[in-house]
């Protein structure tokens, strides 16, 4: 199916300098990109793949437009209209390909609570008193416990394990592989004959995640010890993130990948926190604070800016010196 | 059910201040107890939230003691209380509701030798020759491979792999998704006619986890190459923790969220490894040795003691000054 | 079943010293092996166990030959031999057990496409349109998608996801929980009457892998947004590695546990990437580039070598007078 290119600006409230008649089918990078295609150019760095683009057309922004001078959609936010463009590609398409269905091979509890339109894949399990919203997806080989609550439209993808109690909101995704309401980290230190031993703390509470929140594949997210772990509206997690029990995230922060949140850490709204970030237990993090990635936060922030502590790797040998300096004092 | 602030005080050895015939019905925190519950202080942090609660009964330690006029439980170990107390409520209740059940839909091999009341989820999977002990309970979606060995009253969550030959001790916990028995990363270096080839080692031993091993969601425990992989009695491994093939992890110690322990390392007992920290492959860190968050120990340890090298992040100019000082050297 | 010496040698190309006739029955550690078992010396640090070995015969180099007296293989590739040797002991065992069989609870789409002697585990799901060459085995409860091609005598373990779409090759080993495929961490940010909004990019490029490329456990490689992420030919990956959308990986290229590329980062051949060394997005790393461990690379590297910014763990008093000194300056 193809659309023109004003189709295409309309979707994304861009403005078309060039041909508003041409036709395009899908979209590309600049170097694959063909003739039917539209592609995307918001960053100097890409100007040699720019310049030898046989793209139909590109999606650029103001101060970048006099870079090109074949047909383009000039719009302030390039890569929100990129989501637009490519979900209007999508939108010829899904409605052949999504059809509502519970998997014969699922494995459903009969006090479960599934909402219209609801899909459950092949060997997936779905506990007692579970609520599933309107459209909800739950993936193949998924696990969700007993008491769950999904709101609608949330998609929940294969081999995702979700515990007993938790709560998502609607228009949630989640990642393959992540687990959401495992055992927090909690464990009292005390001894018997053989010497000490750790005795785990039942953790009680659970977690309880909003609406429009994304989490990426292989994440973990730990049930609260006495109040639950919360995940605010619009908060997005990318892969191998580690949230620890009892923490909570304000709505519309990101946390990039390999990022862990210890125990008890509160994070404000709005936050950036990259990869590989970790944020020490027990600290409050205010709203709209920037953690670089790979630096560890160990006290309380209570002034929004940006933050960092990773040192950058250099050659051996200067990285070497460095050290002796550093130990030398 | 309602238990007496007598009878929970029992349950923990603690001394009581207060009235001994109140009656509570559970567990929170003390900003969401009513008066039915008991709370929890042990952290002068929280003392804002202390002089707020509606609690009708408060654990602490006898320094803590004098914060709170109310009722309370005063005992040397609180968060060890705190557990015995939240299990004395979940007492009540777990009877009614643990069913061993093996699933229908469960694939337990004709081989498989299964102790008393064992209970198997849905949709899991147990090999050949594999034993499981009385009431172990085995996840929905888990697979446990041939020959796999599983003491008594062990737990196995949801989507958990444990791969062929592995032993797992009795009251062990394993969280979803976690992958224990993996190969190993061995790889020799060689070369094809199309240049530099790696070829698996192939990956002989197994992985033998001891007695009361407690491990988080998402980590994974490779096998051994030519030895074992040993996890000594009562470690408690958190979430998306890297433990690789060859290593061997004294008794009674804890390991927090996203550490890495490299191959052919050998930590010792009570030691505690922070969140994140790395641990170099081949060296030894004798017993009783800690590691801070963030941490990398890159040479064997063998005096007791903190070892740190986290640094803390801060305002980004004040960083980016301390970078350049350092370069400069 | 047991080997000569002089067999042993033979499929490994080494020298014998001693007796080519004994017999052995398998390999085993210094430490550990019996008269039955031929053992591997490689590094010096293990000269003690060397020292004490009641092992038949040892594996070991021409440099080191000399610390041993007793029955050896000398050759220059010590580790290539061990695993040629373990091999060898494995193809005495291995006819009788590997029988392909398509379990009877896997969920397999008519429209799926089998070659000959694939194996598909209990209640592993394999989607339309999917093509597995003939000797792949696919692990239970491994969920594979719509539309995936994995090449021939690929294994994929136990709870892997692979999304729709992806590519893998030949001889590939993918070990269990693993995530290929999933949405690249991809958001425009803008605003609705709330406040600030993430909006999801659709990801709809894939992944496509190289032949003999081998990934470990709960690891996880997201799929391109407008290009694929590619892992060439003969790639290593470790566990609990994140491998962002769009990134390249070289052919040959190693990357070790807990490390992490970020989105668009391209890395060439013969790269060894560290344990929890991270890599930032939309930079690139010429071939033949050794990152150290728990190193961050923030700028492209055009100069192969080795790169670090690792500092090593001291005792707690010395690395807080070391940073007390960084902060003043």
């Amino acid at each position: 199916m193809k659309l023109t290119l004003a189709q295409l600006a309309a979707c994304c409230e861009g403005e078309i300098v060039g041909s508003n008649d041409i036709t395009l089918d899908g979209v590309s990078n600049l170097s694959f990109a063909d003739k039917e295609k539209i592609s995307f150019y918001s960053d100097k760095k890409y100007a040699d793949d720019l310049a030898h683009t046989r793209a139909g057309a590109v999606i650029t922004s103001p101060s970048l437009a006099d870079h090109y001078s074949g047909n383009k959609i000039i719009v302030a936010n390039p890569l929100l209209a990129l989501a637009r463009i490519i979900t209007a590609f999508q939108a010829q398409t899904l409605n052949a390909e999504c059809v509502a269905e519970l998997s014969a091979s699922a494995s459903i509890a009969s006090g479960a609570n599934l909402g219209d339109s609801v899909s459950v894949g092949a060997n997936a399990v779905i506990g007692h008193n579970t609520l599933l919203g309107n459209n909800v997806s739950i993936g193949s080989g998924a696990v969700i416990g007993t008491g769950v609550s999904i709101g609608e439209n949330t998609r929940i993808d294969a081999n995702v394990t979700i515990y007993d109690g938790c709560q998502l909101g609607s228009r949630c995704h989640v990642s393959a592989g992540t687990v959401i309401g495992s055992d927090g980290f909690g464990f009292a230190e005390t001894s018997n004959e053989q010497g000490p031993e750790w005795v785990a703390v039942p953790q009680i509470a659970s977690v309880v995640i909003g609406d429009g929140v994304h989490i990426g594949a292989n994440t973990s997210i730990d049930r609260g010890s006495l109040e639950d772990t919360v995940i605010g509206d619009g908060v997005i997690i990318d892969n191998l993130v580690q949230i620890a029990h009892n923490v909570t995230i304000g709505r519309h922060t990101a946390i990039a990948g390999c990022a862990g949140i210890a125990g008890s850490a509160h994070i404000g709204q709005r936050c950036k926190i990259g990869g590989r970030a970790s944020i020490l237990g027990h600290i409050d993090i205010c709203d709209d604070v920037i953690v670089f990635a790979d630096s560890y936060v160990t006290k309380s922030i209570a002034v929004p800016g940006i933050y960092s502590a990773a040192l950058p790797a250099m050659p051996i040998r200067q990285w070497q010196k460095l050290v002796a300096r550093l130990r030398r004092g």
